[in-house]
């Protein structure tokens, strides 16, 4: 990991906790927790932090601003003076000044958690990678929920998860964990 | 379909014949047919073509702009006078002109088509819903290959192919035939 990392956390909000209380299936049920240990890293060595904000323009969402989805979930809130970009697609890249933002700090390594995995998480570290910066997505830091695939038949939210993962790695992406970047963070600073 | 799409070919390039050749396997047997009914469609009809080629910069891709695999797939090739952007990374709307030359042309519907699913093709339709295109991702006429996913478990094209479809419907792009884009087309010419 290069010496100036940034923490990008992508749409760690409330609609999500919404859709599991009624009744939608997840995986990773230590994501959450997970985030919290990356925030509180990063916090603790003074790191750059992003928190992305998903502001839906579609009329029905769950993610619209003046709805109670749109909120921080609590344990992944931002700190004052810590940056939030609002977004209204899918990549944290397009309509923000994310990518000036990183180059002006000089942060070439992003570490990349939040919700959900195979949209706007998956959809940000591939233009992230794209985009030439060394994206780190954080498998156990993210999560996304069973559903119907399109031709009909389910698909659980482990399987939707790991295709995320195989088709990122290598391509767009490392694979991480949250010790992983947690002790790769120790080694920069005993370095 | 919007009165002026435009058709997007990516990577259409004889790397991915070349690891036929070498024993890789894929799905969608009948891919090249349909794309190549889709250009002879737009063709006939004067409708906006876009040929994207992929020149890798890795030191051992079969893509390198040098090699045998860089060259076009024959039944997709460009005729005189259609225009090819030469990209390097997976996305075609990254280091290209061509969200500039679509918006001048007004092309507000495209087409996508091309190799592989899963990573070109997947990252371009992803942007282009993004950007606020209205994407049509031909299902029959892209593919992908088997593999070892990032877990160490085999997957085969086919189960990659269908994961990539299910997290674009809807939420980046319709998922449509050949058949029914060349009915469109008919439709469009009718009207």
């Amino acid at each position: 990991m290069s010496a100036n990392p940034a923490l990008i956390m992508i749409d760690v909000q409330m609609a999500f906790v919404e859709f599991e209380r009624a009744g939608k299936q997840r995986n990773n049920p230590g994501a959450l927790d997970n985030m919290a240990r990356l925030l509180e890293t990063f916090r603790r060595h003074g790191m750059a932090i992003f928190h992305i904000r998903h502001a839906s323009v579609e009329k029905d969402s769950a993610l619209r601003p003046e709805r109670s989805g749109y909120q921080p979930i609590p344990p992944a809130a931002e700190k004052a003076g810590e940056p939030v970009l609002v977004k209204h697609v899918n990549s944290a890249f397009i309509g923000t000044d994310l990518e000036k933002l990183l180059r002006k700090g000089n942060h070439q390594t992003l570490v990349i958690a939040g919700i959900t995995t195979n949209h706007c998480v998956e959809t940000t570290t591939r233009m992230a990678g794209n985009l030439g910066f060394e994206a780190r997505l954080v498998s156990d830091a993210c999560y996304t929920f069973d559903r119907v695939g399109f031709d009909g038949r389910p698909e659980s939210a482990e399987t939707i998860h790991n295709m995320t993962l195989s088709n990122l790695n290598g391509e767009f992406a490392s694979i991480v964990t949250t010790d992983a970047v947690i002790a790769a963070v120790a080694d920069n600073i005993a370095a």
